[in-house]
C-alpha cells in the first residue's frame, strides 16, 4: 500500500491543448491490461528530456537520444510496459527502431519524429510485433483528457497510477502543466526518474526548455531514492506545446520562473508520490541534511541514511534503533567529517549531539516519531552552509517479496 | 541458518603458545550468556591492527587506537558483546578506559597495555559497572584452549561460533595460526571486520607484523559485505606471541610468505563465514570482476553487484533475473565503461555479452545455477588486466526480520 497517497481524481488532471493520448491492451507481459501509451504532439511542440546515467541505458533510451540529437520536430512518443527492452544488444535497438516506425507509419510523420520508452524485465526480447499489432488501438484512443489512463498503462509494481496538474496565469494567459510518471523499484535516479512525462500548454523557447527540465528533475526525480539502484530506463521528457501563447518564454524571466514553479512541483509531487508507492514502502522519509561544507557532501549524507538497510528496517519496524543513523553519517565517505560537530534530529527530536545520544533524549520521544507514517531525519553537520533534502522509504518484508517473486 | 556453515570443531582449534583466554556471563544484555571476553598476552608478544573508517568510530576504538599508538608491550585484549559502546560521546571514551583499567588492574600491568572492544547496539551507555564486575570470572577462566567459547562470547546475531586454525613449520619450527571472528551484519568493511582476532606463536618484527595484518584485512575482511554497511567497531587485530622461535621473522623474506599465506587462509575462512552466517543469508556468492582497467574499478562492479537489492533479491528467489546484473554493472559509476565489451557468467554459463543476451543462453541454465547455495558470478570486462573478488550473500524475509526485531 502507498503512504499516504490516494489514485488522482481524473477530473484534476487537466488536458494540455496540442497534447493528446492514446493507450491500449497489447498484450506484452500479461493479457488484458492496458500496457502501450501513444502521446500525439500537436506541431510546434517542443520537448527535453533528462535520461538514465546507467551504462547499460536501455535501447529505446539510445534510440530516443539518437532521434533527440537530430533536433527532429518531435510528434509522438511510444511507451511499453511489462519489457524494458534493456540489456538486449544491437537486436534491441532494431526492436526500438521498429516500434517508432509503425507509429510514423501510423501518424503519417518520420521514425526520428517518434521517441520511445520501455519499462519492465531486463534482458529479454521486446515482443515488437505486439506492439507494433497495438497501435492502432492507441491511434484509436487519443484523445486530450486520458492522462489518467496514461498513467495507468505505464504501471508496473505501482500500485497506484501516477499523475499531477497544476495550473497558472502567466502574462494573463491561462497556462496548464500536467504530468504523469511510473516506478517503485530500481529507484534512485540519476538524471530522472524511471519514466515521466509532463507537459504544458506554454510556449518555451528551446534553450529555456532544456534548462527546465534539468532544473526540474534535479529538485524532483534526482531527490529520491527507494533502493539504490538507478535503471536502465530513466526517462523524464517535458513537452512545452506553445498553445498558450504566441511569445516563448526565455530563461532568466519572471515567466520563467513562474513556469518552473508550477513544474517543478508537479515533478516534486510525481516524485514523492513514487516514493510513497516505493515497492513495501510503510513510511515516507524526508533526509534532510544542513549545514554541510557543500551540497555534494550534504547529499552524500543523505544518501548514506537513505540506502542503509539497517536505518530502513528500523523505519520498518519503527524501531528508535538511532544509532544506525550516526553509524550511516559516519560512514558517508566525509573523511575529515568531525563527528563532536553533528547534531541529528528525528522529527523535533533532537537524538544526538556532541559525538553521542543527547543527555536529553529520551527513548519514548523517538519512538512517538517513529510510529509516524512521514518522518523527517535531520543531520545538521556543523561544518558550512549548503544542504540537500531527499525522500526515501523504508525496507519491508514486502520489497523482499516483490523482488523475490517479481517475474512470476 | 549459515550457509554451508558447521561451528568449528573445538579440537580443531589449536591453542597458540603465549594466548591465554577466559570468558564471562557479565549480563550486559540478555542474563545467563557469556558475554565477556579477556585475551591475555605473554611478555613479548606483538600486536597489530587496523580499524574501521567510519567517522562515528566507536569508543573503544578510538582507546584502542590511542593506545597503540603509545607502542606499549600490550598484554591484554578485552571484548564485550552486547553493547558497541558507539555514539557515546566523551562518556563513552571514559567508560572504555574504566574497562581498561579494571583489566591493568586485575592483571597487574598498565591500562595502556589494554586494548578495548565492544560490539552490539549503537548510542547506549556502556553498562561499565557489569563489565568490571565481570572481569575476575574472566580472569579464573583464562586457559590457553578457550578460542571456541571465546568465539562464542563475541558473537551478536551470528548463528554459529566463527573460528579457524592452520599450523605450518617454518624453518623447521612448528607454528600455529589460529582466529576468531563475530559479525553478521552492518557488515561491508572497509579496514577490517566486525570484530577479529588472529594469533601465532611465530616471531614476527613490528613493521613485519603490520605489513602483515594489512596485507592480509585486504585479502580477507575487506573483501566482503553483507548489507553495504560499515560498523563503527570494525578491527581486526593479529597477535605474534613469538613462542614458536627465537629469530623474528623479517618482510620480503621466504618466512614472511609462508606465514602470510597461512594467515590469510584462516583469516578468508573467517571473513567467508561471516557472509555464510550473514544476517538471513541463504547463499553464499562470489562476485569476480575480471579484465578490468583498474582493482579498484573492479572493485567497484563487484559491490555495486553486492550491493544491489534487487539482485541480493533475485538471488534469494533462486530467480534468474540476470538483467539486474547488467543493470548494477551499468550502475557502478565507470563512466567510459563499453557494455559491448562487457561479458557476464553465472556459474559456467555465459549469460550476456556484447551489450545483451548471449544468443546461446537458455533460461534453464540460468535456473540451474541460481538453485545452488554457492554461486560464482563472474563480470569481464574486457578493459584490461586487474581483477577483483568479493564474497556475499543474499537478501531474504529473515534479513528484514533480524533487523526488524534487533533490539525486541
Amino acid at each position: 500500500m502507498a503512504v499516504n497517497f490516494a489514485p488522482p481524481d481524473p477530473a484534476s488532471l487537466r488536458a494540455v491543448r496540442g497534447v493528446e493520448l492514446g493507450t491500449a491492451a497489447a498484450e506484452i507481459r500479461k493479457p488484458g491490461r492496458r500496457d502501450l501509451l501513444l502521446i500525439r504532439l500537436a506541431e510546434g511542440s517542443r520537448i527535453a528530456g533528462v535520461f538514465t546515467r546507467n551504462r547499460f541505458c536501455a535501447a529505446p533510451v539510445v534510440v530516443a537520444k539518437e532521434h533527440l540529437a537530430g533536433r527532429p520536430q518531435v510528434r509522438a512518443l511510444v511507451v511499453n510496459t511489462g519489457n524494458a527492452n534493456a540489456g538486449t544488444g544491437s537486436d534491441g535497438i532494431a526492436r526500438a527502431r521498429t516500434t517508432c516506425n509503425a507509429v510514423a507509419r501510423a501518424l503519417g510523420c518520420d521514425l526520428r519524429q517518434v521517441l520511445p520508452f520501455s519499462t519492465g524485465v531486463i534482458m529479454e526480447p521486446l515482443p515488437v510485433d505486439r506492439i507494433v499489432a497495438g497501435i492502432p488501438a492507441c491511434v484509436a484512443d487519443l484523445k486530450p483528457d486520458n492522462w489518467r489512463s496514461a498513467a495507468e498503462a505505464i504501471m508496473t509494481t505501482d500500485t497506484v497510477p501516477k499523475a499531477c496538474a497544476r495550473h497558472l496565469s502567466i502574462d494573463g494567459e491561462e497556462t496548464v502543466v500536467t504530468g504523469i510518471a511510473k516506478g517503485a523499484g530500481m529507484i534512485r535516479p540519476d538524471m530522472a526518474t524511471m519514466l515521466a512525462f509532463a507537459a504544458t500548454d506554454a510556449n518555451v523557447a528551446e534553450p529555456a526548455l532544456n534548462a527546465l527540465v534539468r532544473e526540474v528533475a534535479e529538485g524532483s526525480f534526482n531527490r529520491i531514492t527507494v533502493d539504490g539502484d538507478t535503471s536502465t530506463n530513466d526517462a523524464f521528457m517535458l513537452i512545452a506545446t506553445g498553445a498558450a501563447s504566441s511569445t516563448p518564454i526565455s530563461m532568466g524571466t519572471p515567466q520563467y520562473a513562474q513556469l518552473r514553479g508550477a513544474i517543478m512541483q508537479v515533478a516534486q509531487t510525481l516524485a514523492q508520490s513514487i516514493v510513497r508507492d516505493g515497492e513495501g514502502a510503510t513510511k515516507f522519509i524526508t533526509v534532510r541534511v544542513e549545514r554541510g561544507a557543500s551540497v555534494a557532501e550534504c547529499r552524500k549524507v543523505a544518501y548514506a541514511i537513505a540506502h542503509s538497510p539497517l536505518v530502513k528496517t528500523a523505519f520498518f519496524a519503527s524501531d528508535p534503533n538511532l544509532g544506525r543513523l550516526l553509524a550511516a553519517i559516519g560512514n558517508s565517505g566525509i573523511d575529515d567529517l568531525e563527528v563532536d560537530g553533528v547534531s541529528v534530529y528525528l522529527g523535533d527530536v533532537l537524538v544526538a549531539s556532541e559525538g553521542g545520544r543527547h543527555p536529553d533524549y529520551r527513548e519514548e520521544d523517538g519512538q512517538r516519531v517513529m510510529e509516524q507514517s512521514e518522518i523527517v531525519v535531520r543531520a545538521v553537520l556543523g561544518r558550512g552552509a549548503a544542504e540537500a533534502t531527499i525522500w526515501t522509504c523504508d525496507l519491508s518484508h514486502e520489497y523482499v517479496t516483490i523482488n523475490a517473486e517479481y517475474r512470476t
